[in-house]
């Protein structure tokens, strides 16, 4: 490019800072698949000759094929793939090799590259985000018999069943799939034939390049289709929701796996030992998936500074909208293939959870709720059923240990009566929040034949 | 909530650091339909006396009158606006006010009010957007003939019509309204029933209060339900875009408005004075909105580091989201209102703009699409082309003003001949560009024309 | 300013975008220090009339007066602090207050506002990070017999002294402190002087002005002076790690408050209950503070973005970076005070600490190091002391209580003999890593006695 | 590690997730040296035989050389180079290598290692930042007299030095500097003999070893230290303020290499062309550095969200913390290094700087502060300016054009007389300026020679 209008070679420490085959190696398939439908399409309307068009599609078919063996190396001083392609291309083929270029820029052609590689990614985010809502729902299954405390501000709330625990994280990943099916769909509109930026002066037919490549349209002007980096950014940020949620998830496994709580037991196959402490078994997965999501927060702000006040259209700050969104997904799938395997290994500790219902009064609550039912202002009820927690704690017992007598003596109110007694029950407790969402036996049952038939595709 | 279980007061720091009347009065009216709606389920259901609820939607009614008449002063030392209105309700209704929080937490009451709020705001933004795009499109019907240099690197690149690149922007623009769309529709399921993480043991209808309330249906797991504020991540992500885009066109605004490329007049009634320099015209409000697209970066990393590493259910971190979604979605609006109103007021300079084409070699790439054309390997007409820019440039002049033969000369190409000359002309070069999303002028009108449709509502 | 050159006022919307008296009137005070010292140094220079600038200064103390009495109500329609200030000093010396702005522009005076706001509240950060310091070093005074588990991965890991767990904090809050001074030192020079961008041509003495406000000295161009907000970055950064470390004291006091750990007692008037679950204390103060690292970081990632591209001198966007420095040290300065009071009335539980180190083979690296010591080469001690807990693990007890014979049998080593025994204490294993930073009494007692003399002022 | 405890090997994912030496490989020499004086103090204190000490010493600095000569592949199944090291090591020498790892742990080997990576990359930027204010200054004493426009709000403003204006950047650099210096100066202790978490039983020396590394002091707390990534998130930061620095100097040149402002060619071996328009010469250099900016601060937020809400001491988390650390400090490098080859050959269009004056009313200020010396209330003088600048532009004329009888009328103002032309003139505008940091000849000439003076090492 060069050539013709420039007298001096890139500087080394320039050309260094502008090679991008170091990363954009990945877009080698698309860019062949883009560069083949492209040149269809310039036989098609007559721009080339049918045999230049041919030659240069089997060409392409060798360069992919001599990528795949390993045998094509990348010449970071051709700056970046799609040089390389068309060098090689020119190698193998000759002349013809030359005019793949007319009615195309490599503004429009990184662009549809970019887009091809991001919706492919999408998919395969978007599969493995169902892999691993099966491996919940499949735990879900086992243990919906599994009681265990529900917390909020990591303090004992009220019991739930372990399966209730686990469906919340399929809903976060359902909102996943969804965000990024939207990401996806939104990005699939082909920007080739938008040129530079300007489009082009030749007759070509974008819809019919769109068609072959399996977009969706065509993107509607053409100096916003080689400036828009949106798809990128908004990938990353479905991403990102997706790493809060790995990371929220790796945080209660971590906690899980202290000897504090006790709750699971992680496959050794995703653990570690230390250097220095024999005993140790390291639940170094959740946590480094946890850390990740730092990762993943720094490609989406990257992505956002990149393009902040930039003008329109293409600027050369675009070329580094690639390594963060690269990153972004593919950590995202590393993580979510990863914590896939090691849930499907887990071990929950049923008895321990099972112990734990025993302190923190979880079943105050229910106290409150019997009174409120019972006609009692539930701000009153509230109020009472504190004050029997707080002679239980005194006392270091239970609710139930109190007995009848002490509890009215400390509520101070008449409607108490042996009837209480027959709500101090964490499973029944747990069975009577029956209503959509709840943690009642029926409910669980249904969310997780819902989420089955939902997963099923 | 401190009666019974607790013997001291909040200390005065701990209680500065927790209220949030200083910015949760925003939910006031959610808050209080949100009552409303769940007053009369539970009157419905029998858990309320129908006199109860009647009293205390009255009851609320009156309170939200009083908000709107400035007579209610919210006091932090009841921490937030959900228990100011509660308390208030009660001195209004006595003890029946005392009966509202029957079946319901403040995590799924805070949680429904923050939905209404965010997909309130999220149609007053896409309203926002509709007028932005409306006043760009107003501007591209009266440029639809002015011609202005294209720009790629901010180099002269090849030369458009100013309507083509001010729907650019309203290409960005839809691409925002259906984002915010997509995360309004995520949004818009009622949280309400999910008690504090594990329902109710009261027989709701969830679905009748999401009905009363305006949601698409309920959300499906409890602890998911309190502990979510995906929405509000995906809807600052949403507004972080918006602003990117605005400081785009932000950035462009000053450089145009700059004595450099005096392409545009802002309206005097958008810019400030210096208090030194008396003949400053200072373009304020695009620097301040080019800035502020900082400002709602800031807030979505800061909604991202909040929820990472939360275990479930409700955390007290989940009330620092509150600010940030506030400060995204209202900075967002406010930007995108301010710039429609300087955006209808501005005067591009049409003079201007057409003598820019003048330098810069615009039409060069015209001279390698003709010899591309008549047969020439692109890549071999681009460095003719080349060639030839390099003797204009050295000879100080036009392409045209070369001449043929120096042009010859220069490109060593025989194909060179007097049929080049016709195409050294920009209105021409622009009306070749006849493709779907080119800047031919047929097309443009038919931008315009799909713009208006779309925007039609 | 608009007066003159203007012919329209400001529209009202961009008015709203544009002021800054909802924020900037913290720099009142700072700006009226800053007008004396400029008036009394033009009236040095006799720029000024001695009796004009008595006036000025006469006024300014009313100014001041009149907003510490709550009198003076700042007017958005003036657009800022300074214009407010001015005017109503204008309208209390007539027409001297006019000749103030001699000499100066807004640009060197909000920067020397600025700056001076700055400094002073890094030194109330430092002041406030040194009580917390206290706080800690006098608990840690109180619990030098206190063992309790150290973590590596929130696994136990090596008993330690709780004492020693808590100087950890020390050294982070020192590096702090040290921190804040560097930006503090960097940020002390006076940019008054530098007029709008060009320094001025009055012959004014920048440096008598920087010593009346207690800079170090004057920056040293003008250019740079007006455009940089380097010193509002760095304190941001300093406050983003200050909340960093918070929120890992707060994670730990939410882990330790839990009932599965149950390692801490957090003083009731820092905690909060529930509105439906009566039993509730919850740590809101600890959750509060580790959430609110996120709007550190959020600040400052809006600072970066803001100067991102900004050419020189002074460009709008500076206004921007006002708010993200006050609410990353405001913000700092609340979280550091609040967890100062928490912590002084945090009661630990010593015996559920000291129970804590029977569960999880804390001692397996007495038992490598011990072999090591005989000779075996590390490697070799520590899978013999793996095999040992594992045994231990299969079995279900303690190291010390498997035998020697099976604790040799377990690991196929013939150098274990009784002698392994002695090294199986915890209270003897924290005393034999005595080295510097170490855990031993010794190391322990003189690591606080080093602090205290630090924190001393 | 796992040997002993574990049954299972590590899962393919797990260990992918897990493995370091894809970037740790950096860290090689810096554990070579740290292993080798923590042999010889072994040796010293007698934990070790000295023969030992020396067979490790010899086989560590064969496996340094096969490093350097390439031959020694890291296998990332042994998951770090810290594992690779020993194993090499213990392949070459035998048993005596399993010795090494005596009395200490991973957990402050890396620390330290990490450490002196960071302090020894503190040196390089430093370095090459000093030769970029060397590339400036030299610029800078070319064009002592070439006049310039010196802009605020991208208006130009008035007339200054280019030399002053290149010196703002020696500034910022001057300040980058000075705070990478600060921050290696608070990461210059040893953490190694912090061992795990809780030191070692072994009578180690650990200031010896710290002096052996040429660290200025040992860390104080051995939990703190294991823990703390507080240095690399405070290089980061400061490389976050090198690349905004480097962004805005990038945004300017890509201003100035454009057709409108003219100011600047850049040298063509730090340009690129384009694919398409022949005629391109592109600022792809200012481009790259100024989005590689969002890279580091991508980088600074991904660690300051890995650090967010870790307990004490060691955490997985924290392997997280060195791509972020390797990233932003090789990228400032890399950018600053590659900004200094391009300012050093930039050439500065010195007439059309010129003309540029022209244009603007940029002495509009001369005539305020002219009346303002004459007596007039700066504010009235500032009004009476404006409208003579008004009554110019709406003549299309120059101020002084206008001639003094339009200019009284249009100011009003009975002080304005012929004397006022005399001020009229850029040149000596410039020169009145002559206060410290402005931009009068004497001024910048000083500031150069201070500069010089200051970048001599």
């Amino acid at each position: 490019m060069r050539q013709g209008r420039f007298e001096s070679k890139l500087a080394p420490d320039a050309a260094e800072l502008n090679a991008s085959v170091g990363f954009d190696h990945r877009l080698l398939p698309y860019d062949i698949e883009g560069s083949k439908a492209h040149a269809r399409m310039l036989a098609t309307r007559g721009i080339l000759p049918v045999s230049d068009a041919e030659a240069i599609c089997a060409g392409l078919d060798q360069v992919r094929a001599e990528w795949e063996r390993g045998e094509l190396e990348l010449d970071p001083q051709l700056e970046d793939v799609h040089m390389n392609v068309e060098r090689r291309l020119t190698e193998i083929i000759g002349e013809a090799g030359g005019r793949l270029h007319t009615a195309r820029s490599r503004n429009d052609q990184v662009a549809t590259d970019l887009r091809l590689y991001a919706i492919d990614q999408t998919k395969n985010l978007r599969a493995a985000l169902r892999g691993l809502a099966l491996a919940l729902v499949a735990q879900a299954r086992n243990h919906v018999d599994t009681l265990v405390p529900g917390y909020t501000h990591l303090q004992r709330a009220q019991p739930v069943r372990l399966a209730h625990h686990l469906l919340a994280y399929v809903e976060m990943i359902d909102r996943d799939r969804e965000r990024l099916a939207d990401a996806a769909r939104r990005a699939n509109r082909s920007p080739l034939g938008s040129g530079a930026l300007a489009a082009t002066t030749f007759p070509i037919d974008r819809e019919e390049v769109a068609r072959a490549l399996g977009f969706q349209g065509v993107t509607r002007n053409s100096m916003d289709a080689v400036g828009d980096r949106d798809f990128a950014v908004e990938i990353a940020s479905a991403c990102a929701l997706v790493m809060a949620h790995l990371s929220r998830l790796g945080e209660e496994l971590v906690l899980w796996a202290s000897q504090e709580f006790g709750f699971v037991r992680l496959p050794e196959a995703y653990c570690s030992g230390s250097s220095i402490m024999p005993q140790k078994v390291n639940p170094d997965v959740p946590e480094l998936v946890r850390a990740k999501s730092g990762r993943v927060f720094g490609d989406l702000v990257a992505l956002l500074t990149i393009i902040k006040g930039l003008p329109l259209a293409y600027n050369k700050d675009l070329q580094e909208t690639q390594e963060p969104l690269y990153d972004a997904v593919e950590t995202a799938l590393a993580c979510v293939r990863t914590m896939t395997g090691l849930l499907a290994g887990a071990r929950f500790e049923v008895e321990r959870m099972r112990r734990a219902l025993d302190e923190g009064h979880l079943l105050a609550t229910e106290v409150a709720d019997h009174l409120a039912a019972r006609g009692v202002p539930f701000r009153q009820a509230h109020a009472a059923a504190g004050a029997i927690v707080r002679r239980a704690s005194e006392r270091g017992v239970d609710l139930a240990a109190l007995g009848i007598e002490e509890m009215r003596a400390a509520a101070g109110l008449a409607e108490i009566d042996a009837s209480l007694l027959a709500v101090l029950d964490a499973a029944r407790a747990v069975d009577r929040r029956d209503v959509p969402g709840g943690p009642a036996r029926a409910r669980v049952l249904a969310a997780i034949a819902d989420a089955e038939a939902r997963l099923k595709e």
